[in-house]
């Protein structure tokens, strides 16, 4: 993101990002990033993460550089289980972009919405690019806020006919169910046995600490996108599963230490080695899928690097339309 | 820095900034600081440092939250050695201030001027409860930027007559000397070992990576202020002055691994037990000098605390001011 000095620093809000973002805007950003990281083009910075101590909040920040992207600056914010009682997320982001040629502030925009559309486009990625053309069934695991983001950016990957669900709280399956219907797919909530026997592509999007598909549930050829474990101890399948898949990532260490993959290296029935950068089949150097068989499973950890590229995307968007307000520091 | 939703995000610039924070606000708002590390009210996250490979930009982060003061945030920014070519100067700082309660962005404060301030602020803090209530000669190594700062903070300190100074490139200190006689004080271009002789207090503020003081030169009594040593590698003071002076320093921390005692403490003649946080001073906890002849050292390494601190002076004095700048997220 270039200093646009003469016109001061770029303020994107929340509201403006959900009208200049959309999924298109961000399947492409968040794969071209990925190829660049891949390429060795682009790298995250370590992760800060607190306990502040206070209000039970969890506290950080997630940074990068984007050298063929040029794109450089942090999210930052975390989680702050009070808010929702005080008609605010849980979850509070901000994204700041710097200009890499000078240092200088050049734009703040609110990131928020594009964190659930960044994920969302994540497993979209990994949906195009690994899952069976003639996949027809669609599982989702989870139906909290975020699922509906990622239902929507992959149902646009194949032709899906159906999708089936399952959530620890049932009562929150029919908002899911709605989504689905609105964008012409029939639902159906079934058992975890069931979800794993139909489908073809299925989506984790939980915070769960214990598995929720057993390795034998999953009919052979599935493409898995595991979305909800971002920290040591969580788990959304079993480890087996992921040691007989072919496992792709966003971030080899984050997969490794906080991603789905950390109980199967634990176990030791995987290592880092037969773990694949996502952006190598996105950079073509890796073929992804080679069999109509093969369970292939996207391990996606969140990197810094996709928040810096959606939000450069709005930043740009809202520079062009005229539409963002402006600041000076 | 509570959030004033209803209002927006504040935003603070550089030229209100200079308007608003003024040295005695600077250093209230350090030794405060200082106290809450000190008793464990406030704490520094790990600091990002990176070399991004680009423009030979270092490029970070300082963060943390002061529980007492109720300042959560981080100071973004880095170092770009082009800038000066563009009219910019080559540290870029930017802070931002989050509520502790919610999370959410509060405000926006430019960085720069704030920074020469807070660390003029904390050697002038470190003078204030080391240096002897008699100290007569104020000894300066270094001329650069940001020494005119660390003089105007320290002159207010004691009741100096003059000051002496001495910088590896001579032809910078006439403008350090127009500063001195701007606040009435005497000042004289000397050696090294002649102002080693002659100040009761002394300011090191400069990017050496080889000892300027020697321990011999220096007189009994002395408060030493070492401000310029934040990387591994830089020294600006002979290690048997540092292993042979009572020390103090902001974060024990930084000051073994990356400040002034990290010499001293890899020849093993000083250890981390025997280096004293100034906190433990400010809040009466360790008496600081005890003894006329003492030499006194404090290590300034720089933690983002204390630009969390000013920044929130800023944001206050420009809320109450009601002259800041406004921007909805």
């Amino acid at each position: 993101m270039k200093d646009m000095s003469d016109k001061g620093l770029l303020i994107v809000g929340e509201e403006l990002c959900q009208q200049l973002v959309g999924r298109r805007d961000a399947f492409d950003a968040v794969e071209a990033v990925f190829g660049a990281m891949a390429r060795g083009d682009a790298y995250n910075f370590p992760v800060i993460r607190e306990a502040i101590g206070y209000a039970d909040a969890l506290y950080g920040f997630k940074s990068g550089f984007d050298r063929a992207g040029q794109v450089l600056g942090l999210k930052s914010g975390g989680y702050w289980p009070g808010n929702m009682d005080k008609g605010l997320t849980n979850h509070q982001s901000t994204v700041f972009l710097f200009d890499p040629d000078t240092g200088k502030l050049a734009a703040l925009v609110g990131g928020n919405y594009l964190t659930a559309v960044r994920t969302a486009a994540s497993s979209a990625v990994s949906i195009a690019h690994l899952a069976r053309k003639d996949s027809k069934v669609l599982g989702m695991v989870g139906a909290g806020h975020q699922s509906a983001f990622q239902l929507r950016a992959a149902a646009e990957q194949r032709d899906f006919e159906k999708v089936v669900a399952w959530n620890p709280h049932p009562e929150m399956l029919p908002r899911l169910g709605e989504v689905a219907n609105e964008i012409g797919l029939e639902f159906e909530a079934i058992s975890q046995e069931q979800l794993g026997a139909q489908a073809d592509v299925i989506i984790t999007i939980t915070s769960a600490f214990e598995p929720l598909l057993m390795k034998d549930w999953i009919k052979p050829g599935t493409h898995l996108a595991c979305m909800g474990t971002d920290t040591k101890g969580k788990q959304e399948v079993d480890a087996a599963l992921v040691a007989s898949a072919t496992v792709f990532t966003d971030e080899i260490a984050q997969s490794i230490s906080l991603g789905e993959a950390q109980h199967a290296v634990v176990d030791g029935t995987l290592n880092e080695e037969r773990i694949i950068p996502i952006g190598a089949v996105i950079n073509g150097d890796h073929p992804g899928r080679t069999s109509a068989d093969e369970v292939t499973l996207f391990d996606g950890t969140g990197v810094g690097l996709q928040d810096l590229a959606v939000a450069s995307v709005a930043a740009r968007l809202a520079e062009e339309g005229g539409h963002a307000q402006r600041a000076v520091l």
